[in-house]
């Protein structure tokens, strides 16, 4: 993980900003052989895009992707994959006016003590618009895994808005893409709609968001100590997303409430390996997966980009107050959904090249001789 | 971060199992001509070191570190330090048993599924002992920032053991150094001693705990987008800590529950450049540093290794029960202050040379011109 | 250096086959605020452009670069910096009956072998089209040296054609821009206009050649032990270029042959540092920089496509006979030399970045205290 | 490969000085499962030791290895394998003198410049004893390659001593272990033996030499296009060894003066696959292998430590004369024969593991279907 580059052997370079002519990533390392196009990344691209109901930003972005090299003839040939997303709606001057400022929370003004410049167009690099090209790259993720490892399932949804948290109990798989949150409780997704209408229409406000991202289906064994431990990346990949400050795997942070009894997953053996009591572990132990489900957590929070002013100063280091007009999403952790899930697919593909790297696949057993 | 080396510039590789002759770090592109020598390293191995009163482990290990390689006449050289720390107090015995069972909690079962063979005698390299080579590297990162960024400071301290959270109101940094547990609110510290005392001796149990660990003085302008952002560096370093199940940074996980307008830190101009009506941030946007406070939190989950019996199965399979004998933290996450503070100076002085490898240290001027 | 990516902090990712929509360089870790734009770096991908005059390939390709990112008002930002070349003069036809045979000398059958498919169109991947994209790369790299070590020059030439290589007391660095060759012996290049005309016309044949890169001013103290040595780093670099088979540094392969005494660079004192009595070392001792004149030197093997047949086999093992009879050079070490020029810039970029990250750029001083 | 690391998924660091307490390699990445004592890397470790006859240095160092870690009951546990060499034989005095002088050819006045300071001990890190350290590295890799690629063969020997070559029709495999230059050739070696007699005694000079390394049964599809071909890795591996100032693949500089018609590998079909009616391309195409012999050839330059004196400075700028009086080769090249099929076996260990990572072993069939 290095600068813009995210990834052992499966790894990817994204570049570009908001407002500049394109944007996209250089996925390099993919396996070869493997079917894909255009169609196959662009239905994970769709599910991030911009301005597709009133809850998100209303730029209007068709997110289209383009493969510019690493494909022949609907396969890929194991070199780089370009994918290439033209900006098409930028509105410059949307931004103009705080060129001079920094906005309270954004990175204008790190970039601008670190850099010396920065493109203010949209907050150039720093924009969550460099998910779009991560999202691209999960998409190849996704294919190959459909190729290599077709039982693995990666899935993604809200958990909390604000402090509205879902009912568990009511935990519905096939609720989640029939709701604009990506939410598996219906009934605490018809209270997130008021409650964001009423910040975006009369409180002029934002808030922060909770979202899981499960990947099933990955087989016992993946990950490596110490320092490139499947939770570690994992922790990484979802610190790297604009606006996530809390990562947890399992349990995470109430793991500090538990007791060792409490914590313990119990091990029994079933028909086809070993099976577990619980999950508190939230399958990873010692950097390398059980063969549970992987299940990651990470907290978004809210928007700085709100209408309501906040306190800031100008590069002259004047006062001022900031008020953010342009199109905003209230709860960025709607789109977050998507990025979760591709950073996901992307690790455990990586995890699952790297494994058969060194260890050939070989498994110990478990089980009579 | 690759398998078992740590960072960009600054980087280590930690080596060594628990019950192995030695363990140790290779410490790979330090500054050249920092004073250096072993008593300095030593302070911080002193911390972390198991045996010093009845909370922790009873294992009686002097944690000595011997430099072998990259000092000269009390200077380090710019080549690599080899850090070595021999093992002493190995008990092979106590690990016997359950060289064939897999313990709940424990990597044994995933080192076994992975590599189909794993170094039993005390956890062998999924044990907490490989954090000592951390902290000697980390003293490591401690001598350097002392002699180009003397102005940072690292500060690690315990804020909740189980339930019982420290209550900030009682805040006190002298405090930190005079119990048991590194902990800032001596009130919350008694506590946590009956707490432990009764889990050890009554309980046969164990307990999580949340360490918070502050770098103050860090310059602004030190982190990189996208994939090498200064927090998923510490999420990373922080998660590849045994144990460890959540990061936070700033508000954590907690931001999830704010409105934009809660969470802006709002920006004035002080006397030596900006300042912050607060640190939601943690001292970092848009993953570089603004020169506030940085603040990370990680959980670390309760040892696995306890007196209570708990389901299990051996290799062949077949059920039993583990009940762990050896001597083991009943809260490791007290050790963990110390490791968390060498992740952190290591994290932030990579950073820093990262930066001025970059960047060149030039920075950008707010105020007049 | 993975896969397609080079370099440690100033590195590039080069994507793209020969006859696909496009293909270009990737740049991260490139210096903020350093003046760039198209047509700095235009400049050299019109040195490399094939179709220029009757030694090289008549294939008509403009290669004009686009910056699609990092650059903001003309100056770079920090951030990824991707350059992009539109394919256009692709004339699929001219390869299509190849598709099923493997040329001789080629990267088909390897790649074949490896991948299971490949691009079989103007040699996909494998194509010298890719160097185009590391030009690119290399302008990046000059644009910045240009700005933080404006002393440095990098400057390639052909010193041997075939058998016939140049003289070097008719060494005249003028003459280098003056012929089609980039040869700084005016008489040779003479001579090696007839022998190509006679290669290309006559015996449809190709040959090979070698260049030297040379690069002045390169400060002392650039490079480092043991595996990221200045001199291992330029092999590896040149060994990357298609087609090159062996890589000299100063003396190089003719180091053998001497004995101590006469390879001794002997040292004085000058008015500016040490002086050397010659350069058999290439300006390289132990892997840093001396100050001297940093020599590398690399051959390039006669390309494979020729209109002479040559015994092969198709994909189903059948013999048959292949002539080449697309528009290839007859000496690809023409258009080596703009190619080795970049390499060259991007390896001491990038050197220098790394050591001022290291090091903050002190120095060890020689002369009185 | 990184300051003091080499490779991508096989990777080692190594660490230590000629004259401090101990010198080693820190391998990470080594498949698990695989039988590893130290009798198994001792032997190379022997054949690269110093004073074993009168053509090498007659410091005495018994060079023997301790596996610290990574080696669980005589097999490898996938974790990273400590090898420590202790020195024995530091004789400072013989250098002591000149810790403030710089000796031409050396890279005492680099190591000063860059770092400020250097460990003047018999070259500190940049001496000839670092690859004591590789050997041992390549100890591990050969013990790997036995067991998931058995018939893969490593063979070096010395192929031109000064200006004397061998005969290439006396070429005999058998004679390479026989003599004390690894020279396939017995008649060369008997005049070698003569010629350095003379220069070690009465000429008071050294002289360089050049190493041919083969490796016999890489399966073809070993490597990977641009930056992490087989041969620039290769290349990069060689010009890491102390002393190297060439590097060839196949042909090497050689290729330039071919033409293309006899530089084309004629291809058939035999019966296991692809044959070739030779091999100037040196096993690799396009940077990956093609199944035939993989051969690399590196010249050492003369060492400069010699009793005839040659012009130099001090620290502090006066001018001086130096003779080295100390225990050195009269040709390093010897001993850099082990040295490089050590880096030999790491390469292609390293691109075996690489390659099964990425394609998962799947090779491209050629032949009836």
């Amino acid at each position: 993980m290095s600068f813009n580059t995210f990834g052992h052997l499966f790894r990817f370079t994204t570049w570009g900003e908001s407002h500049g002519p394109a944007l996209g990533a250089t996925v390099d390392g993919c396996p070869p052989g493997v079917p894909l196009d255009e169609v196959m990344i662009q239905q994970w691209l769709d599910k991030r895009r911009p301005g597709q109901n009133k809850n998100t930003t209303q730029r209007r972005e068709p997110d289209a992707v383009e493969i510019l090299s690493g494909v022949y003839e609907g396969r890929t040939t194991g070199t780089p994959i370009q994918l290439m997303i033209r900006n098409v709606d930028q509105r410059s001057k949307d931004y103009g006016d705080i060129a001079q400022t920094f906005r309270p929370g954004h990175a204008d003004i790190t970039y601008h003590q670190k850099y010396g410049l920065r493109d203010p167009r949209g907050g150039g690099r720093s924009s969550a618009r460099e998910t779009a090209a991560r999202v691209a790259a999960g998409g190849v993720a996704r294919a190959v895994l459909g190729q290599i490892a077709p039982q693995v399932q990666v899935k993604g949804y809200m958990v909390q808005m604000g402090a509205k948290t879902i009912d568990r109990s009511r935990f519905d798989w096939d609720a989640i893409d029939q709701n604009d949150f990506w939410c598996p409780d219906p009934a605490v997704a018809a209270e997130w709609e008021d409650y964001l209408d009423f910040l975006r229409r009369k409180d002029h406000n934002s808030v922060g968001a909770i979202i899981e991202v499960v990947a099933r289906g990955v087989p016992a064994g993946i990950g490596a100590p110490i320092y490139a431990k499947l939770d570690s990346d994992l922790a990484a990949a979802m610190m790297t997303i604009n606006a996530v400050k809390g990562v947890e795997i399992g349990e995470g942070m109430a793991a500090a409430a538990l007791t060792g009894r409490d914590n313990a997953d119990e091990i029994f053996m079933g028909a086809n390996g070993p099976e577990y009591s619980s999950n508190h572990a939230g399958g990873i132990l010692g950097g390398i997966s059980t063969g549970q489900d992987v299940v990651v957590r990470f907290a978004v929070k809210p928007t700085s980009s709100i209408l309501s002013p906040r306190a800031s100063i100008r590069i002259d280091g004047t006062p001022t107050e900031v008020v953010t007009q342009g199109r905003h999403d209230p709860c960025v952790g709607i789109r977050a959904v998507p990025v979760g899930e591709a950073m996901m697919a992307c690790v455990i593909l990586d995890h699952i090249l790297l494994d058969r790297g060194q260890t050939g696949g070989q498994r110990g057993r478990i089980g009579p001789a």
